[in-house]
């Protein structure tokens, strides 16, 4: 680990928003629906956002065995992955001082183990759970061939922050003077009603695990 | 330009959900809240989200001058930006058949150049009227001392692709005949009531622009 690895966890910048508290990290980890992987590929940055689960210590990520990035990251190539839940627009008195409303979570030098035989169920059944809990029971279980058509890749969670912000704007003492409207927009990623597929065989309720 | 990072750009896995049209990447772009950035830190990858706002043919991030980020970003040091909008989960009848109905793009081999004079104005203004439609004529605009303590870096929009997965999922043929629920969970970030802040004066009203 270098030292700028370890300066980059400070949350040097509003550091009142950071935190290392694992309970913190991982419950930013599984509200988010997906992550952000960040690698390098000859050299140059590259970002590719995808689906990843939470399992204990380790942060697991999937997809096909023919995807560059699960084919570069098995390896143990570096790669930092982040979340965000954006939870609000910030309106100041000042432009200055708008902000978000956010819960983040930054993984810093992590490196991947391909995972195989038992664990690799164990994933496929978490990240199916993670995205509707109720589902592997539900739905019809991977057969050998999907399982060995789907490569998952685990990072323990090693170098991890979060960084949060919320409540209402701080502005200049001065400008609380302003006749300007201030406070906060939130914001959420709402479920909607579900929409059957069209092949869909008559005589097929939506699940009870749907239905909340 | 490397192969490789043309490479990235072909969309190769599910090459039938990438695009190249500017018309798509725009509006992804403008519709995002937020990107996350991937850089290099010492031969490290390192991704971190931060605001952004597209103008023209160009993505421009903002922070203060002592953010690590801006201050490597500003040498033109290259990086990828990424943003992605969840539109759904893509329940099939098999496990391995679910997916997520998403609107991604990822722009690669970014160099930034820092804005000033009006150009820096014209993007503060920009980033403001896209957080909040008519904030920018209500709200303190930045004086002197804001404007000197905000650093914006460009970054033309040139190795730019979309990927956009949408509609019911896609099951193996002989899956539809399993007596299971398949379709899609839509999802949408939604705003909501703006919250006062405390400390607003009274008499001061929730602008138009905000009652929408």
């Amino acid at each position: 680990m270098s030292d700028r690895v370890e300066d980059f966890l400070a949350v040097r910048r509003h550091s009142e928003r950071g935190s290392y508290e694992r309970s913190v990290i991982d419950a930013i980890l599984d509200e988010a629906k997906y992550c952000t992987v960040g690698f390098v590929d000859d050299g140059r940055p590259v970002v590719i956002p995808t689906i990843h689960v939470r399992i204990g210590d380790t942060v697991v990520i999937h997809g096909s065995p023919a995807s560059r990035l699960l084919r570069l990251l098995k390896t143990g190539a570096p790669c930092a992955i982040g979340v965000t839940l954006l939870d609000g627009l910030v309106l100041a008195r000042s432009v200055f001082n708008h902000s978000m409303n956010y819960r983040s979570v930054v993984l810093l030098d992590c490196h991947g183990r391909e995972l195989e035989g038992e664990e690799k169920w164990e994933a496929m059944h978490r990240i199916t759970e993670k995205l509707v809990p109720g589902r592997w029971d539900d739905a019809r279980r991977p057969n050998d061939r999907e399982v060995k058509g789907t490569t998952l890749v685990s990072f323990p969670i090693d170098l991890a922050s979060a960084k949060v912000r919320s409540g209402p704007p701080v502005d200049d003492e001065e400008d609380y003077e302003l006749g300007v409207w201030a406070g906060v927009v939130p914001y959420r990623l709402v479920p909607g009603e579900p929409i059957p597929d069209p092949r869909l065989a008559e005589g097929i309720a939506l699940p009870s695990y749907l239905r909340s």
